[in-house]
């Protein structure tokens, strides 16, 4: 089967009862089917394979000394689309499918619970990197299902997990194909794009407190408005992020008013912030531009700022010599190409710690992602693969 | 039963399981059993008690004329208080009780459903007052729940409806006792206030329309950010009502962010706002102030504004002989009074509509309702049951 088949293939497992898109969560019945899936398409290549105890799914194509690394994940948010993630699988396999024999062994990876909208992000590929606290095992899911129950019930081995770090020398380099989920390379006509950077970031949980009171009775100088000062700090924080300028991005992307009525004036906001750029120091500036705005609007509005900033993840440099591989890759096939910062985050910023990593990017319509009309041409996955094939033939010669 | 335990009696009535203070719905069995109990202590005072298809309860001291009318509400916002219409109901009963023989009737009223957190607000006094659109009945509840199997649930008749409106020559007067809702006497240190306006109030409902995008991969200038735009323009409306000045105010209590997660720019936001000035002039400049803003920012943000004003109540005048008669009252029993706007609505507003009507405030600790923490102390209940006494009086005479 090519490509473009199994991609739709693929999308059809995770289809929601009355919601477009697709949910394949991570330690679901969704998620399994489509590991049992992509296995047995990589048996069917001629792949040996192993699953370990994280989830994460792995394809070997035989060959001496360490193994190129190649793969993604086949998670999806809820709602997703059917490229993000698994074209980088889907891809991988398409690229090494009649190659001739390397020199070196090449292994096709499916990182499991990428997303990170049921317990931590990155869960497969921090697992495979070593980097799972194991403090994170005792998590639970906003329905209340405690991680380890989940995992067990789809046949997974929490207490396996420190089994699966990777060694040094098992691998030489992690190459990751993905859709660029942003508008950029539609908009500049260009194929290929070639990661420098991923963006760091930092989630921040931020509660504002102030008082509910009767919307009638309550003249607008004696309230403690808790969205007013919401709305006047996400303003500042939004316009702290364009005065540093692209990469820095920030969003708000989930805000909650309480207590909720009409006629009640808020007494309470909750709400979170992504914030990201491509520099450690400038992402910290971001950071803090975005707490002053909420400090500032607080103290304005009589209100009080509970500020409660993630651990994120830094900027990630992807390693200088993949990138050069993958910018004469793209010369040899023809198809013009660009270095980008990474907005999103990937399992290449995690596998980045233990061998040298890179990542391709092709264009998606309108640069959507993470929404059901996610969609990648033929043409583009194609590219991807063409460019995943001539960079492993290059890195194994 | 003294008015003060027989406030302390009801407010065990809607108690909630798990969350502090009352929740007395309309046409929920919490209702029934204050009306019931409501019911048994006018009866317990010597008044003739009827209760009428939409779930008005009357209780009448004989007379001749038309009757004097006393009353609030007994229902409740959930979470609500022990004193919010119900002291205007069990005032009344207070300032009767014990009255020698007057030429003419009194009667007191509960209304049902004035709080309109399950269907329309005011409710059985705009079935008083006979302006209840029949549509109306058709209305369903948060839950799904149809108005009309609601009402029958409780014994109550929605067919009934049109015959429950009081006619010319019934009443002559209606006095609604209620706490302020609002800081403004107990900072003044006053005992009473004389309400010469209700506010009148127009609501929207506002949906912004953007596009939902990763919060990584799309830059600042590539957004159609529906939260950043309702915080920009929420921003700008509150800053309109304060150029308007008391007795303006401008609330958003209620803003949903749609879809709703952390790493995805918002696509859609909806909110209500809820617009009030004692003057139609000021009301309308208010509107148009806070339409404006919103119709800005969406502009500037590249989002799409839907703007949905409901029909909203008007500002009502209180009756000038009923106010004159009040601060008479108020000097003859020595009460230090003001003149002053109600800025929440009531159902004196409507029964306006029909007869001279006329409102009492008495402070409420720190200005708190809708709220446990609502509270009017024994004495101011016992000024406020003084002040309708007295009135009753003097109408009477």
């Amino acid at each position: 089967m090519e490509l473009w088949e199994r991609l739709q293939a693929l999308a059809t497992i995770g289809a929601q009862t009355g919601a477009a898109g697709l949910w394949r969560a991570p330690f679901t019945p969704a998620e399994s089917e489509a590991v049992a899936r992509v296995r047995a398409w990589m048996e069917a290549d001629g792949l040996q394979t192993r699953r370990d105890a994280a989830g994460n799914l792995f394809g070997r194509r035989g060959g001496a000394g360490p193994a190129i690394l190649l793969g993604s994940h086949l998670d999806t948010v809820r709602g997703g689309g059917a490229y993000d993630g698994a074209l980088g699988v889907l891809g991988a396999l398409e690229a090494i499918r009649g190659l001739p024999p390397l020199p070196c062994a090449v292994e096709v990876v499916a990182f499991t619970g990428e997303e990170g909208n049921r317990y931590g992000a990155l869960f497969g590929s921090r697992v495979f990197a070593g980097e799972l606290p194991s403090s994170e095992l005792d998590g639970v899911d906003a329905d209340g299902i405690p991680l380890r129950e989940a995992m067990a019930a789809v046949g997974l081995d929490p207490g396996g997990i420190a089994a699966c770090a990777t060694q040094p020398g098992q691998y030489s380099c992690y190459l990751e194909l993905h859709i660029e989920q942003g508008p950029v390379l539609e908009r500049a006509g260009l194929r290929v794009g070639i990661v420098d950077h991923i963006v760091g970031l930092r989630y921040a949980n931020v509660r504002l407190t102030g008082r509910a009171d009767h919307a009638g009775t309550t003249p607008m100088d004696q309230r403690a408005d808790a969205l007013r000062a919401a709305a006047q700090a996400l303003t500042g924080a939004a316009a702290a992020a364009e005065r540093l300028g692209p990469p820095a991005v920030l969003t708000c992307g989930v805000l909650a008013v309480h207590p909720g009525s009409p006629n009640v004036v808020p007494g309470t906001v909750e709400l979170t912030l992504d914030m990201r750029d491509a520099d450690s120091g400038r992402l910290a500036r971001l950071v803090e531009g975005a707490q002053a705005a909420f400090a500032d609007s607080a103290s304005q509005r009589a209100v009080e700022l509970h500020w409660e900033l993630g651990a994120g993840l830094p900027p990630t440099p992807m390693d200088p010599g993949l990138r050069a591989t993958l910018t004469e890759s793209a010369a040899a096939l023809g198809l013009p190409a660009m270095a980008m910062v990474s907005g999103a985050g990937h399992d290449a910023m995690v596998v980045a710690h233990r061998m040298p990593a890179a990542m391709v990017f092709v264009p998606c319509r309108g640069g959507r992602s993470h929404a059901p009309e996610e969609y990648a041409s033929p043409e583009a996955c194609r590219d991807g693969a063409a460019m995943l094939r001539e960079a492993v033939r290059r890195c194994a010669s």
